[in-house]
């Protein structure tokens, strides 16, 4: 009873504050069907690599805490409920068992039900020792579900060979669109000191499969590059190694110029193919499972070949026949539009890249933004997706939510990366979706790989609230397998994060699934996209047209005026739609073939214009912005139906969270209402509110040190 | 079992990460004399303010905690074992007791061993319930420290009113001098969303009788007084006010421009003066117990009266007026000193504010560093103390490592400022200490202050690390009494923050004793000061001269050359020394007489002068510098015994701390003493070692992004 006080005291101290994020471990207080502790009562696994003892290490964690009891350690199979685990190469138990492991490549494992010696055990085997952790996360993850672990025979395996996180953070400790704090890279006290952190995150990551870790900002401090540096680099890639993951930079392409001290960085000039050589040699010195480079050139004002009139093979080749020695790689970024195109800038990495097809080196990927924009709530899939066979695309999608409500709106992604990933490309035929592209089936391409920008910080629960670890836990999952359904991973993680209970799992899934849709229907409904505040990108700014820049501006984006609203992109406009195969353009370019939620992003339309719905474009407009807003109220309401299910200090952030984003959702429907009224002098529909300003009130808003900017 | 497995498993992932400070209330290992968990099994408090429910709460937890069961709650004292808890006025309980509590004041609290009803009990009784709270505490701390709870009878009251932490936290969530992360005030998210680390930092606060925060950067950003802002600082004083915490903002003098639309901050223009008092009107609707203004004016930069050609008294006062009607004061800081002023900068704040003596209202403390330098490792007191005896002064004291190693030295500040609040002024006779002058004895005030620059961060640990938190703490305590030994405080917070176990807290209190007379002596002996880099103050610059104001360089402070060394502060030089009072002018004044800790301080001295010890200056200079990197070994030393008697996060944090420290005490001790010697060309005493490196390895070395900076 003493323990059970002091124990519900420390509890007490550090309560749910989510740093756990999925891996709580806490009691289940129901035993799944078919497990219990008698089950996970011996662990027979040798010493092994330091991946090898990560993984004993969490499943005597993970049951320790699930089951109450951790399993003892024993060198053989000598009493019901053993798990073996283990490689049939280091682990005799394991090559006892002769099974066959050949499909499971590098990275994957089975889990399989067996008898040994006349006792039940549970095998988790891979054939190199981070297979077998991951298998060692995804047994935990069956008992953390609910799910039974009797009769198991699953084998899993990566389907995309480079999944990681791209960290925008910058080497002052700010993260740009950051929502979570400060940099989780404590730069200054690296590498004397290991925050226990660094561990954390390598353990949370292996826990979801992902394999990499860019540590900086794409618009990259070349600093990064110099010996000081990549100590610290170094001792980061030291703690992140046991757990699969290895660490990439960004590079600076000006770098030979700022830390090399050459005249140029011409990607052709002999001198500065020399240094990033040197360089590269110097980096596999340290680092000696150094990743590789990504880049982002030519964009935004960053430095790049072009600068030098190469193109951006000459650029990224450079850099790759520096790092193939090593086995290195590099992911150069396609997210480039020029001040100078005039064309429609959703064309513009298209209209770079595809010529370049086939002229890169084999360790070159080029990392592709899943739409033509950049990150809106809604864009239809990037036509470079199909359009480049012979190179690598790199999905890129981003995680923190710049465009969609910061670390206080409650949006789930899964949705929105399933919808990209199942588009289908057409490109040879039907079927040829976003996710084949990505994971190389479509072209036989072996070397592939999934990015996504994280949303990690020095905030307590990593990601600025507890719903927006979901999206980090879910960009995983997709990573490792592009075709799972965010649903089911919304239900995995609902389960470990909260409690393993439908009573809780389902009403949080289904705000979840939710959550979405309702984002783009209060920021931009049908299509529309681009309107929000300039700069921080906080709130609604469609009317705003102060940017240098025509196509900074949400003017340019939604093309409003007293008669209509829309891009065109259709044939007889910007011609967006020929960028796709043909059955995809046909669909795009035809006005009644288009799916409502890419209307206004290819078509412009009168605000008269009759839906399917029967509504005018208008009204629909109207009802969208708030049904919008409806769901969040739904949310909310869901949410309350919690209280007393999950603990209170999760509870309340959320409750908190959730009313913030109501009162910005009403916003924003109401201040994009108020302006698109101010164009076209209609009444808004019978029974919808008007917006509680002026437009004038809403223009007249600023905000000061908004976070991420 | 299941219980404990379950709750080993949640400790293990939370570990010793610090975040609980001094109040972990881990289980007691052994039961101190005279106490058993009989003796606190119930609890008679009624329900009353949230002051009162602060107070049994933190029972409730630290009991539960420390002895593994919380206290029941009853109405009566029913049985042997029981806590009365309260005071006289909201409980019979108390009020029957009928103790007396006349000397106690308001938050002072007795705490006493009684019997009721023929059963023993303990008393915490106060006359207002945050005496209360600050009984409690302290009872709990007595617990802590393995003090028996029997027999007691024990009276206390804090010496000085205002204990005021100063946060030197920019709105853009940066902190000026910060070394621990960044703000822990999400202003963004304030005020629709309190994080629960608000409530943990007041509780860690009243802990130690802290009862006022100023929230924003004497540098202070003039939007925190817009509404905006101004309902996020309600929002947090909503959080604080259970705790007797008040909060204070930083003003901007000239705010009444920036936000108000003025063309002058005159405070003797009438347009200045009302908008000041409209502000103070408006601040006291949203914050009915705001507690006033922090002020730094003609500063550094900062605008203020003299702008106006009008005095600081005048600035002070009129901000005094327009709060004196709501009961707020104004904190008007001493530390300036001006770029058109040559004379010796140590002397200006003194020539400033001692004519102003008697001008200022009486709800206006004069906020003077303890130093009349700023903050560095060692100076004497500020001759401002006792030298205004009309004005209140308040101490500021700089909890933030700014010149003392940032978060990664371990140097506990409490000998620090027992040395400077146990000098001797001499004000008013022997025995005129700086203590009694804050605490009002010395000249009759009742209104009194200490404010130390608060050293907290969102990193883990609040402070930067867990030896860091020792100095939030003992500012805590010396605030509340002046008087009290470091030495005592240290060991109490040992016992509270690692074990009440003399084989812990032995040695740890050694290290911490000894380690401000170690950096000292590593940095700047002998009176030496302001030998630092520039600009970011991190690491050994003494022969930088490079930047605009000759008082800003290390080499206007140490005046070294190739015969000698010092500022001679005497009256053949500055005469620096007829600031203080006659017996203490006299004593520095005279070489013979000036004590080696300030010897270069005040005398300008040859390499070849003959210390006491009979070494020569030079040689006694190298021999410190070389004692202060041995005391960070010995240090290392000691512990390194402690492995395995504190936690492992714990030990390896300050292990890896330690060993930074020790690399850059030596770093210290060798490009200080080779630039002396490129200076002297003295060679070194035998068996002292040479510096690792030249001068120009040391002058060469640059930093990027220093933290605080």
């Amino acid at each position: 009873m003493a323990v059970l006080f002091a124990c519900l005291g420390a509890g007490r101290a550090h309560a749910e504050d989510g740093h756990d994020l999925w891996l709580r471990y806490h009691a289940l207080t129901t035993a799944p069907a078919g497990i219990d502790t008698r089950q996970a009562v011996q662990l027979v696994a040798g010493p092994g690599s330091p991946t090898a003892k990560a993984a004993s290490g969490e499943l005597i964690r993970g049951l320790g805490g699930l089951l109450g009891k951790a399993p003892e350690l024993s060198g053989a199979v000598s009493r019901d409920g053993a798990l073996i685990v283990g490689t049939p190469a280091s682990s005799p138990v394991v090559a006892g068992l002769h099974l066959d492991t050949r499909e499971l490549g590098r990275e994957g494992y089975l889990i399989k039900s067996v008898v040994v010696n006349g006792h039940t055990a549970t095998a988790i085997v891979g054939n190199d020792d981070i297979g077998v952790l991951y298998g060692s996360f995804r047994f935990l993850r069956l008992l953390q579900t609910g799910h039974p672990a009797t009769g198991l025979d699953l084998r899993d395996r990566p389907q995309v060979k480079l999944r990681v996180l791209d960290h925008w953070d910058n080497l002052d400790g700010s993260v740009e669109r950051g929502y979570a704090g400060a940099s989780i890279w404590d730069w200054w006290k690296l590498p004397d000191y290991l925050d226990p952190r660094y561990t954390d995150y390598a353990r949370a990551n292996a826990s979801i499969g992902i394999n990499g870790t860019v540590l900086n900002n794409v618009n990259a401090d070349p600093l990064v590059l110099t010996p000081a540096y990549l100590k610290k680099v170094a001792a980061l890639a030291g703690v992140f190694r046991p757990w699969g993951i290895r660490v990439y930079l960004s590079a600076r392409f000006s770098a030979p110029i700022e830390i090399g001290g050459l005249k140029t960085a011409d990607p052709l000039d002999p001198a500065v193919r020399k240094w990033w050589r040197d360089k590269a040699d110097e980096i596999y010195r340290v680092i000696p499972d150094f990743g590789g480079f990504l880049v982002k050139a030519n964009s935004e004002g960053q430095p790049g070949p072009q600068d030098y009139h190469r193109t951006h093979a000459d650029g990224a080749n450079m850099l790759a026949d520096a790092l193939a020695p090593h086995g290195g790689i590099v992911m150069w970024r396609a997210f480039v539009y020029s001040e100078h195109d005039l064309d429609d800038r959703t064309k513009q990495a298209y209209n770079e890249f595809k010529p370049l097809d086939g002229q890169f080196r084999d360790n070159v990927l080029l990392q592709v933004k899943n739409g033509p924009l950049d990150f809106q709530p809604r864009e239809p899939f990037s036509p470079l997706f199909g359009a480049m066979p012979k190179t690598p695309l790199m999905m890129e999608f981003q995680i923190t939510k710049e465009y969609l409500g910061f670390a206080t709106h409650l949006v789930y992604l899964g949705p929105m990366w399933e919808e990209v990933l199942r588009a289908d490309t057409y490109a040879k035929g039907k079927g040829s979706t976003v996710a084949k592209v990505v994971d190389g089936q479509l072209d036989g391409h072996a070397l592939t790989g999934i990015a996504g920008v994280a949303n990690i910080g020095t905030d307590r629960d990593w990601s600025g609230s507890v719903f927006d670890q979901a999206n980090w836990y879910a960009f995983g999952r997709l990573a490792w397998d592009p075709t799972q359904s965010a649903r089911a991973i919304a239900d995995d993680w609902a389960r470990m994060t909260f409690a393993p209970d439908d009573a809780v799992a389902k009403p949080i899934v289904g705000m979840m699934m939710a959550s979405r849709e309702a984002a783009v229907d209060y920021m931009t409904p049908l299509g529309l996209a681009h309107l929000m505040g300039a700069g921080h990108h906080y709130g609604p700014a469609p009317w705003d047209d102060s940017l240098p820049r025509a196509d900074w501006n949400p003017v340019y984006y939604h093309r409003a005026d007293k008669n209509g609203i829309g891009f065109d992109r259709t044939r007889k406009g910007s011609d967006a739609v020929d960028q796709y195969a043909p059955p995809v353009a046909a669909e795009f370019n035809n006005l009644k073939s288009t799916p409502d939620a890419y209307l206004l992003w290819f078509h412009h339309l009168p605000w008269d214009y009759r839906m399917r719905s029967g509504h005018t474009l208008w009204d629909a407009l109207v009802m969208h912005y708030t049904h919008g807003v409806d769901e969040v109220k739904q949310m909310r309401a869901t949410w309350a139906t919690l209280d007393g299910r999950v603990d209170a200090q999760r509870y309340a952030q959320t409750a908190a969270f959730l009313a913030i984003q109501q009162h910005e959702a009403q916003w924003w429907r109401d201040a994009s209402i108020a302006y698109w009224q101010s164009l076209n002098h209609l009444p808004l529909p019978a029974g919808y509110a008007p917006p509680a300003h002026t437009l004038e009130y809403y223009k007249s808003l600023s905000f000061h040190y908004p976070p991420g900017h």
